[in-house]
């Protein structure tokens, strides 16, 4: 899977992914009125409503990105209803032919991992049938619970050419209380980017492997030590715009071939149209907003090379 | 919600709970093959065989014990109709006044676990209307991306009067690659349990605290340990029966009043009708076979007394 990765990234010169994470506070009044005047304000409401702003959304961007990354969690928290417009979404983007990076953080003993892995990657066994439930692309992974708990995931993901990006140093301001603790000469984090290299080892494609790592753009020194720690991961870099990243920031995080590295943005596409760079878009031109958005990032990451 | 917990453990004198992890391993074939011939070979049998599964199990064992714990992967492994089969089957135990668990294992960067939270615990506000989408009791919760991941779940809880068990040394054969590396003097576990007190503090209600910890039963010198570093906290015990741990190692867990400790098993409960012990009751008697194996699980816990 990540060879797929990788050669979107080149073709469109883009090593960047949107993410489609839309609370409520993103999504403009309009499309929220429009959805409860037809189902009240429920949970299908809600769910009808961010839908539409993803589908609006990946109109506007779809030929300029590789790859989106919706985080479940900000459907999870309309429920079930919610769920289904994550699933949604993800069908939707890959009828747009980008490749979906499901952001859901999972991990757990080994039978339980299989059944996230066979949930969210995998296909499951119905009698004689086969089926996949959810069908993403790439999963992230939280990798404290150790091997037994991520191997499940490599191996379903050589079943179905599937991959992975894997926690190792986050981009939230307390990631530090444990992942930095030091262990004799080594941080925490160090020995996870040690692991994900050997996890991945077998899975590698033109120089990369399926099993990617997750490292934020709020910690460029340690991006550039797990640069050197796992040098066939790609790293997924969440962080930049919103959470204070810059792109002269992301540097680290490639490698001398300009790849090994896609940046995530978020809010600072998705609500674009709130700030006042994009403020004359308007809230009807949240779509276009985001489009312009997509545009200034790939010229701002383009200008570290 | 914890001083809920504790009053119906000593009300039935049982400090358990069964894991529903419906695998279709585990359910008998004549529910699957019903399910199959209503449905046919799709997602949405499946999701109605682990519900009339679940069903039967809490119909049979629903007075004996304080809360269930099901395992929301074993959802996820058959997508939108798995995880209504989740809500079902959790709003079925409400019904039956047992408490949920979710075993969920969440965790993310601070708006995201917000949005975590509020799903799984809490309520989501559309238009002027407050809805619970999921509405479990308990959540867990994995602590690797630090504080400022897990406070939004503890803030959510204090507003619904919810509680969380948080990951701290897990029952895997692999759970020591991390958690057991030593920082200075301390564990990597050490540390989380020393916060997993301190996030719990100000929850304390009759002894004990809302925010509650995770230890796996295979590790009872860690238990021990844990239970000193954090006395406030009820420990969720997984990893009996199954996964090998016994109920003399389970005595660490607890503290001296009896309480502090909840153990759970899934397996050995759900499918009890597989070992050769409960065979007897065949395939068609799997409930009464969970009951019976409920009941030898509370004497045997009761035997370390």
């Amino acid at each position: 899977m990540i060879e797929k990765l990788v050669s979107r990234i080149k073709k469109l010169n883009a090593p960047i992914v949107v993410g489609l994470d839309p609370t409520l506070n993103f999504v403009p009044k309009f499309l929220l009125e429009k959805a409860i005047n037809e189902k009240g304000e429920t949970l299908e409401a809600a769910a009808d409503a961010i839908f539409e702003f993803n589908k609006k959304i990946v109109d506007a961007v779809y030929d300029l990105i590789p790859a989106v990354k919706p985080q479940i969690a900000m459907y999870e928290q309309f429920g079930i209803p919610g769920l289904m417009a994550y699933k949604k979404t993800l069908d939707y983007c890959h009828e747009k032919d980008l490749l979906v990076i499901g952001d859901a953080k999972r991990g757990d003993i080994g039978s339980t991992s299989t059944a996230y892995a066979i949930g969210h990657l995998g296909k499951v066994k119905i009698g004689s049938t086969e089926i996949a439930p959810i069908d993403a692309d790439f999963l992230t992974i939280n990798p404290y619970m150790g091997s037994d708990s991520v191997v499940p995931f490599v191996e379903e993901c050589k079943k179905h050419d599937k991959g992975l990006f894997i926690l190792v140093k986050t981009s939230n301001p307390s990631s530090g209380e444990f992942q930095d603790q030091k262990v004799g000469e080594k941080a925490v984090y160090e020995l996870v980017g040690k692991k994900v290299d050997e996890w991945g080892l077998d899975t590698v494609k033109e120089g990369y492997s399926d099993v990617g790592a997750v490292v934020g753009a709020t910690y460029p020194e340690m991006g550039k030590v797990l640069r050197e720690i796992m040098p066939k991961a790609y790293i997924l870099v969440p962080g930049y715009g919103a959470q204070g990243g810059t792109a002269a920031e992301l540097k680290p995080f490639f490698n001398k071939d300009g790849l090994g590295a896609i940046v995530n943005s978020s809010r600072g596409i998705i609500a674009a149209y709130k700030q006042e760079k994009y403020a004359e878009f308007g809230a009807e031109g949240f779509a276009e907003a985001a489009r312009e958005a997509v545009i200034d990032m790939k010229n701002d990451i383009a200008s570290i090379f």
